[in-house]
Parts: C-alpha cells; structure tokens; sequence
C-alpha cells in the first residue's frame, strides 16, 4: 500500500518525447519518500482508495519535480545593497573597491560573522527559493577564503539543509577571489588551496569542487592544478568559465569531467564541444547577466547542436546576481537567452540535477526518484517562465513530505 | 488620544531635504485613518502610552508610504502564456496575430468572461501586488473596446478596490487598441469613443481618460480628439505616449495638462520640457522596456534637468509587461535605466500619487496624508531595489487597518 496518491493532476515528468514529457490526466503515488508509481489515470492499477493511505485530489494542477537550483552563492555575511545605491549614484567600481566594497566587503562580513549569525542571514534567501517550489540547493563556499572560514560556510550551508529539510549540495570555492591578505600571491594562495583540499575532503563538507577561472580571478594553469588535486581526492569539480573573457574555461572543465562549467557567455563552439563530449552540463545563469547588463550572449545555438544538457541557476549572491528567485531565472533565460520555456523547465530541474551529479535521484518525475515535487496553479508550464514576479505555487514536497 | 502609535521604526518619509526624507528614531501616529503625527522620538509629546491606545514597537524596521502603482492593465482574462511560448519556440508575430493572438486574443477573453470571472482571474494579480506592499493600484480598461464591456472592466476593478480595501483609480482606455469590428474604420472608432464618454462619466467608473498613440494604435490627431472631449467633460487624462516612435505624444498630454505621459522612450527634449512646464508625470515602465528587450532608453537625463517628477508603474498585462512586481519595477529600473534606488522609491510613492492626482492624500508620510504605510525587514531604502525575488515586507496598512 502507497503512502500517498495524488490524483487529478496533470504532470511534467521531464521524461520521454512529448513536450514536458506531460501526461494529462495524471496521477502519481508516494511510497517511503520516493515515487511509487507515475502514469495516467486510466493505468492505475486499482481503485484510488484501495491503493493508498491517503487520496489528494489536485484538481487538474500541474506537477513538475521539485526545482534544483544548482549555482548559489547564498551564505554569505553582510549586504551590498549601499554600494548598489553608490554605484547608482555615480560612484566608480574602484572608488567603491578603495573603499573596501565589492567582494572584500563580502569576505570581511563572512568572516565577522559567526555560524549563527551566518545560518540567520542566510535562512530567509533560502525560504525565498523554497517558497517557489526550489527542493534541492546548491551552496557554495568562496567567501571564507581560509581553511575554517571556508568549512565555517559549508557547515552552515548543510544546517541550513537539515533546517529547510531541503535537499543541499555543497561546493568548496577555495579558489574564487584572491583574497586580500595574499595580494600578489595568488600563485602561492593556489598552492595554499591545494594543502586546504584533503582537509575539505575529510570533512566531509563539500560535495564538489569549484573555481573561478577568468582574467579578474585565477589563470587556467591555476584553475588546472586545483582541479588535478580534487581529481585525485575522487572530487568532482565544476568552473565558473568564459563569463567576461574566453580562457577556454569550458573545454579545461571538460577535461576534468567536470560536472558543469557555468556562465559560459565566451565560450567556443570548440569549448561547447568538448563540454558534449564530456558529458558536463552548461549551467547559465541570466541573473548575472541582467544585473551586469552583459550583451555577449551565451552560445545556445551550439549548445543545442551539440545537445549539451542546459541547466539555470540564480547564481544568487550579494554582487552580480541578488536573485533569489528560480521563476525569475527562467523568465530571464527566456526573454533575455530566447530559450524556450521548455528548455527553461528543464534547466532548473533534469539538467539542474545533472549538474550536481544527481540526475540518477531527483529532476524528473519517475519511479524509483524521491518523491521531490512542486505543485503549481497554473494552465500550462509555459506560464511558469511567462509570468514576471508572481508565484503560482500551491506546494511542494521533498522526499514526499509536504513543505 | 491617537488610535496607534508606531514607535522605534526608521522612516522613509519622501518629503524635504534628507535622503528619502528619512528620520532615523521615527514614530508615527494613527488617528482616524490617517497620519496624526510623524517626526523624531524625542519630539513626541509625552510618553507612548499617554499617546495612543495601541503602541506597536517596530523594532528598528523601515516604514515607507504604501506603494502605488499608477499604470496597470490589471482587470482582462484569459492567458497569453502558450503565445509567449510559441514566439520562443519561432513563431512570427503575423503567424501568432492570425491565429487569433496578441491583444485580440485577450480582447476576445475579456469579452466572453463575466464579471466574476474577470474578478476572480484578476485577484490574485492584485494580490500579488499588495503583497509586496501596494495600497493603491490604477486599472485601466481597453480589453473590451465598447461601451458596455469597458464598463465591466471597470465595475471589476471597483470591486477589486473594495474587496481588497486598497485604493483602486481606474481610467478608462477605450482607445487601447482598434478592435477587430472596426477594422478600416478608425475615425468611426474614434467617434465612437467620444460618444462613449458622457456615459463613461455619468457612471462614475472612470477617473480618468487615456488612450495609446502610436503608429501601431491612434494617431495623435486621434488622440487629441478624445482629449478634447474628455477634458470638456471635466476628465482628466493620460497617455501612451512615445514608445516606439516619436508621435509628439508626450508634448500632446501636456498640452492637455496630462496627469501623466506614459512610456516615453522616443520622447524628444522639447516634449519634456513640455511636459515639465505642465506638471506633467513621466511614468517609466521598465516592465515592458525588459519584455520587449526595447534599446532606447527613456530620456532619463532631459526629466532629471527639467525637474519633471517620474513615477514608475508596473505596466501590468498580458502581452508586453506580465509583471505583478513593484520591487522588480524598482529593480529594473535601476538595472536598466541607471535611475537611483532613492528615484525608484519616488517613483512608487509620492511620484505615482502625483501620476493619479492623490499627492494630496497619499504618497508620503506627512500629517493629515492617509495612513498608508509598508512596514519593511531591510538594512536601508536602497535594499528594496537591490534584491532580485525577494518580499521584505513585515506588514502593510491602508488607512491606518492592517491589510
Ligand atoms: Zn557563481
Ligand atoms: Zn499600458
């Protein structure tokens, strides 16, 4: 006997040929946290009552999976909503960096805060993403920048898991900005990340490995050495890439089997194919690119003749993407990529799933996947992407309890 | 003896000298609806609890006026998600208007709903709205295009008023668009519309007229005859001015003492400093200008030189601005237009008020103003237009009752 059965729904599965994999008139039961059985009504093999404990009527709302954001920067100390105002206010990018803004103000806050203070601003970005039908989170560390302060953001990042009774995955950032006390030695800082790396395996805090691999950040020689290291710690890494400058980010993180390479604005048709062939998912993410006022477009013509997976992501942090908000994601990847609604749905849940390696359990609405669902007022799935600031969502559900 | 007393909250007043006329340890009292008292802590005559029946500690929290969003097109049916997705997925324009999409398609659903339904498909816009602390909204008509089916939206967008007891200014816009059953005879329409208006006003629907000039819509030779008998009437009017093109729409509203003139991307320096002489508002709606992924930007530095004051406005509707989000207006008019975080705030309060003529009543926080006020978790003002997707609204009142 099912725990639970959902009836009178129609379904987004993400899977098989029809648009959206979409079944009509659906119904799909929960057994021990995970999908039991998924498939039209007329297929059920019995009736509703005598198959299940409970029978929840949806009245013809949609479910899609529970959504997967899989590029956050969330935990983080501090607000930059003052050098936001200055910079409105005519102020320079190097005023507002002499005076100790941009991502120093972020290190400096992150680094002041305690773990409690830490898991308390960050909490409400999170619920905002819940709050949309967001299960499964990717966090990244990165504004630490030393051995604890960087597993002090992890470990918040995973409370803040168990807290949400969300699904998180975490990602050391070690090599993402220089910070201020190695100036001039970034070579040096590399190499003061690569001792940091068995720590932060033994920890268990982090799932992945990442790095920022661009002409303001780390060199590809840089990024490659931290990527070899993590390989040989059986890490799985992913590369902040050709977002301002083509350093042929996509294709390193393709040698690496990197699970993703995101941004991606510059990269290459060479780059996107070496990326197809590895397998590793392109991550964009349209809320830095709107909130940059960037005009170089992300190269989605070859990223569908190749059939590169595509996932979105909030990239959601306090400098080039305060967004908090996976419906807005796929709003921007829509009007501003021109990528279908389609595509968008599945970039932020299938393709978001793959991109932290977990496309075997959540992202799609298939049997034996746990039961992480979103269930939505709307006609159609086109409306979540069509809609600007407005949340359709009626509820969600993770592991099959109700959020 | 005042009916609330608000204590410990940091005020974003708008009125005088000071940055967001902010006062820093701020009260603000209640009585009968309206705002009795507002000033500094230690001003207050007496003790809190002398002063009022009901002191509420706001804990250092932001009070700003309710928002205002002076330009909706809020009140229509049907859904125009699947059209949204077609075009993505390579649709023309010309394919998807044969097929009976664009404005026709919401003209056709408005028609064919009854009021309940126009009711209960446009509430939870409105609410989505007053969430995010709006407590007075303009409704526009224009999906009916003829007599009895504009008064309908109208009636509708009362009732709207009423249910959500907010303030609701409705317009009337029977010049929105020429419907299919005038096809080829726009003058007769035109006609049509000023016989229309007697009855518009004899209703008591309408507070105001407006019409859409642009070479896709009315010519301003059109335009200016509603004008002229609207004005007779004793309406006040507004416009769709300047969009796409330069028409001379924004000069044409001043020369009609316009409340506002709308849009205004092509408007030239002589139609605002028209419009500046007038008195005229300009509305920005950033909304649409992101939808359509518009590249002319408003004359933003010609408004702040002639000290025209500018309001921004949601746009709300199907086609160009599905946008129920007056924070997002914020934020996309910093984004995309460079306009301050302290400009957007202005734009939502006292300047919105000024683009529906209620500067008198609502807008900012002064004595003897309703008591319209949005209570907020943020750090500064500037937060409300940093974050991307994010509600910070504690609560929010209108005239003086908890909505
Ligand atoms: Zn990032
Ligand atoms: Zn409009």
């Amino acid at each position: 006997m099912w725990d639970q059965l959902l009836i009178n729904a129609r379904l987004a599965t993400m899977v098989g040929a029809a648009p959206y994999g979409a079944i009509d008139q659906g119904c799909l039961a929960i057994a021990e946290g995970k999908i039991a059985w998924c498939g039209e009504r007329g297929d059920l093999p019995g009736a509703p009552d005598s198959l299940a404990r409970e029978v929840t009527d949806l009245d013809g709302r949609w479910i899609t999976p529970g959504l997967v954001d899989c590029h956050t920067h969330l935990v983080y100390g501090g607000d930059r909503a003052g050098e936001f105002e200055q910079r409105l206010e005519g102020a320079s990018y190097a005023e507002i960096s002499r005076a100790g803004g941009g991502i120093r103000a972020t290190v400096t806050a992150t680094r002041d805060a305690s773990e409690e203070e830490l898991f308390k601003q960050s909490r409400p970005r999170m619920a905002a993403l819940v709050a949309e039908g967001a299960t499964t989170i990717e966090i990244k560390s990165g504004y630490g920048l030393a051995l604890d302060q960087e597993l002090k953001q992890l470990r918040v990042a995973r409370w803040l898991g168990e807290f949400g009774e969300i699904g998180v995955r975490t990602t050391f950032l070690g090599a993402h900005s220089l910070p201020p006390d190695w100036e001039g030695s970034s070579d040096d800082y590399i190499a003061a990340i690569i001792a940091m790396l068995p720590h932060v395996k033994e920890s268990g805090l982090a799932d992945a490995v990442d790095a920022f691999c661009e002409t303001i950040a780390f060199s590809p020689e840089q990024t490659e050495k931290v990527f070899a290291a993590a390989r040989a710690l059986g890490l799985p890494v992913k590369l902040h890439a050709d977002q301002l400058s083509d350093l042929g980010g996509a294709a390193l993180a393709a040698r690496y089997q990197a699970l993703s390479a995101d941004h991606l604005e510059f990269t290459s048709r060479e780059g996107v194919e070496a990326m197809a062939a590895a397998g590793t998912v392109a991550v964009l993410l349209p809320g830095a690119f709107y909130t940059l006022r960037e005009t170089q477009q992300p190269p989605l013509a070859d990223l569908r003749d190749t059939g590169t997976a595509i996932a979105l992501a909030s990239d959601c942090n306090p400098g080039s993407s305060p967004l908090t908000s996976l419906l807005l994601t796929m709003n921007m990847a829509c009007t501003l990529f021109r990528m279908t609604p389609e595509e968008a749905l599945r970039g932020v849940t299938i393709n978001g799933a793959k991109a932290l390696g977990l496309q075997d359990q959540i992202g799609s609405l298939e049997v034996g996947k746990r039961a992480d669902l979103a269930i939505w007022e709307i006609e159609r799935p086109a409306a979540l992407c069509y809609r600007i600031g407005f949340n359709p969502l009626a509820f969600s559900m993770k592991d099959g309890r109700t959020l």
